[in-house]
């Protein structure tokens, strides 16, 4: 059965009903929450969608793994890392990282900066 | 390789670099745009990124298939049918339609409605 997470947030502080909030906070990995708003709670069996936000002078971690990821950034302005090159992104860019291919989200900004992104349920993945 | 689709829209038309755009209009769908903004063309294996948006007036077709979707409500007010029931949604909304549950979406604003819709590669789906 479908479900519906009504937003509650404004353009400043996003949020939504019976979404969780996970944080992020060491050496590797700074200032990050993540809210899962469509996934195994909701019977997903292919695929995450995922809102992250990343605080001013926050960043994500340095990854590389199987799975890929599609974003599309909602607020603020920071920068990817993909393979080599960082790139500046903002509002509406959409940002393919492949399988394997390094990568890394920093806030730029003063403001929090905020993406959805999706993977696909890792049991997928090969 | 990654990619990013650079966002050149404004808030009243979205637009990205190197994204081609689809239009439906039929007796099932009308005043429909869909731009896939991550998927086959940029090499993603698991899932598929697109933007929908709906012409003031317009819907999607009535669907039922094995696929889900997760959206994200970008602009625009509109309602979902899920199921026997229509929900009104907005920005920051999200949906999950299910596997096999009856949906269609319709714009009942006076701008343009649109949203991201994720599906899974067809392939994987069982």
């Amino acid at each position: 059965m479908g479900v519906i997470h009504r937003f509650t947030g404004n353009k400043d502080k996003f949020d939504w009903e019976e979404v969780d909030v996970q944080s992020y906070n060491s050496s590797e990995i700074k200032g990050v929450i993540k809210k899962v708003l469509v996934g195994p709670k909701e019977g997903a069996p292919y695929f995450v969608l995922r809102y992250f936000e990343i605080e001013p002078g926050g960043w994500t971690s340095l990854d590389e793994h199987s799975h890929d990821h599609g974003v599309f950034i909602l607020k603020g302005e920071g920068k990817v890392l993909l393979g080599q090159k960082e790139y500046k992104v903002k509002f509406g860019d959409v940002v393919y990282v492949s399988p394997n291919e390094k990568h890394q989200f920093k806030n730029t900004g003063n403001s929090p900066f905020g993406f959805i992104c999706v993977i696909p349920n890792k049991e997928l993945v090969k």
